[in-house]
């Protein structure tokens, strides 16, 4: 296969797209209740810093979610949206992402000609995949853009994946993403599996993004090593904001590209503005040791969130535990 | 050249060593001035930890710094070390510092065999390799380990450096550090440049170390770049307290490596007892964006140390204030 020209460290690629998951992965250290003015202001910074989409949050179904449990952003309604973007005159595209089994996609996706959405991101664990697709393939028909992102694969052995990128491979779905859910992988592990994925994207046409977390305090280094590797789509939140350890920093990542329309400096007036607050409602995000932990044993890092909400600091009694549950 | 090998993510090779610098590098944020209980429980928990080197701080002279301005790391006396260590009956080595310029180095490093100090380490910069050289001899024929770490290379051009390096090369030194001070560099430049010093090495028999700075959150993924392509001294610190953004979290490396003789526990119990009153006493270290943005522009943390001593919270404004410095 013809190598890919992946640029220089003083070049950029045009089909680099960033995507900003602050509301929907940093969502879930808030159960979505963000203020209207921070979810204004962050799309407003997205569009002068040049972000390419803004993932609004879930289009989780009411069936499943009782909707005073959260904020709006589980839910992502369309006139939620239209409510923050108007008819999005911009060139930021918006995101909502749906799960496997809690997306009610038949009636709560509907046509894009009537919504302001632009992309659907499908996120599954790999058993999942078939019916992942069947949602992808209806987004699509739909008019979206759409996503695969398979989940865990930190857990997933190389057979089943490599089965898993055929079937996603002989679908409509334009984008597979890399997830690295319980930031356990270091960068030659990345290296490797982007290069898997980015052999099936080419066979078929498709293209790479990649979804990581910062348990090992790798999100922002296995970022730019997916995209070293050809990645195209990477998603980033602002100050890492996400669930546990949270997410590469929008803010790492945008110092880092090289494509002029990139702009650092509105993202850094929201973090000025905003950020700190909201960790002062009492959110928490970030490295910590029970992050770290989870990451090297490749764990679900809810042990961890409950180890910090409980505001416990005994590591090492944590880690017997981890070895204990494992 | 015959490719060295470098193992796999589940082996592990007998040559790599891991350095504690928390005193020396911690000893930047606090003047030197940690508790006798925290340097003897740090001791402790090294030995336990099976890390190999533990750097107590600089050997620097008193002609030139004021004693009452500094704890007794930025001094490393020898009864001061003995204090902690007596005659240090364990397989734990000592290391001080020596910086060109500021160490009196004929009368302040006495003979190896009246010392508890195993290794002496040099930092310089590029013009001042031949004193540092002549710092290193002088040491290595009073019977220590040796180490030039030649700072801020990322300011330095190449032809500079594989002169630089072809010195030290013909020199008696046994490790030459590659020191990411400004952390600017990213992982594919620390491949880069850990090929060029480990060709120099292999060429003079000599060893490779890496010093990294958490600036872009990059400290450990370079590390483990580093490592990866060949150097064996790997320096860290516990909850990676280092000036300004900090070093290579000791606990992520621990974590990492997979010779048995590593002990992740006895570090979180350090970490557990000691780090957050350290943070109680007003020591602030890691990463932050002033940090971000002085390692994006290459240049010196001072500006940004300042900016967070200050509680500002004017980034972009500390951004236009940085590009025009440069």
């Amino acid at each position: 296969m013809q190598q890919k020209d992946n640029g220089t460290l003083i070049s950029y690629r045009p089909d680099i797209k960033v995507v900003d998951c602050t509301l929907r992965d940093g969502g879930l250290v808030n159960n979505f209740r963000f203020s209207d003015e921070f979810v204004k202001d962050l799309y407003k910074a997205n569009i002068k810093a040049g972000v390419d989409y803004m993932e609004f949050g879930y289009k989780a179904s009411r069936e499943f979610f009782n909707e005073d449990d959260f904020g709006p952003w589980k839910f992502c309604d369309e006139e939620a949206i239209r409510k923050v973007v108007g008819e999005n005159n911009s060139d930021l595209k918006i995101s909502v992402m749906s799960d496997v089994g809690r997306t009610d996609y038949k009636n709560d996706i509907i046509d894009r000609k009537d919504s302001v959405i632009d992309l659907v991101r499908t996120a599954c664990y790999i058993h999942q995949i078939p019916t992942a697709i069947e949602m992808a393939e209806d987004a699509k028909k739909k008019g979206y853009e759409t996503t695969i992102n398979i989940m865990a694969v930190s857990k997933v052995n190389d057979e089943d994946l490599d089965n898993g990128l055929e079937l996603i491979g002989n679908s409509s779905v334009d984008v597979i993403y890399l997830v690295d859910s319980f930031g356990s992988f270091y960068s030659e592990q990345i290296k490797r599996l982007t290069d898997k994925y980015m052999n099936m994207a080419a066979k078929y046409n498709k293209t790479v993004g990649i979804h990581a977390h910062n348990n090992q305090q790798l999100a922002f280094a296995n970022t730019i090593e997916a995209l070293t590797n050809g990645a195209s789509l990477l998603d980033a939140t602002v100050s890492g904001m996400g669930r546990g350890a949270g997410n590469c920093y929008m803010e790492s990542l945008l110092g880092f590209l090289k494509n002029p329309k990139y702009n650092l400096v509105p993202i850094m007036d929201l973090v000025e503005k905003h950020i700190q607050n909201i960790k002062n409602e009492g959110n928490v995000w970030g490295y910590d040791i029970p992050y770290l932990l989870t990451g090297i044993l490749n764990s679900h890092p809810r042990t961890a969130i409950s180890f910090i909400g409980e505001k416990r600091g005994d590591y090492s009694k944590f880690y017997q535990e981890l070895l204990d549950i494992e």
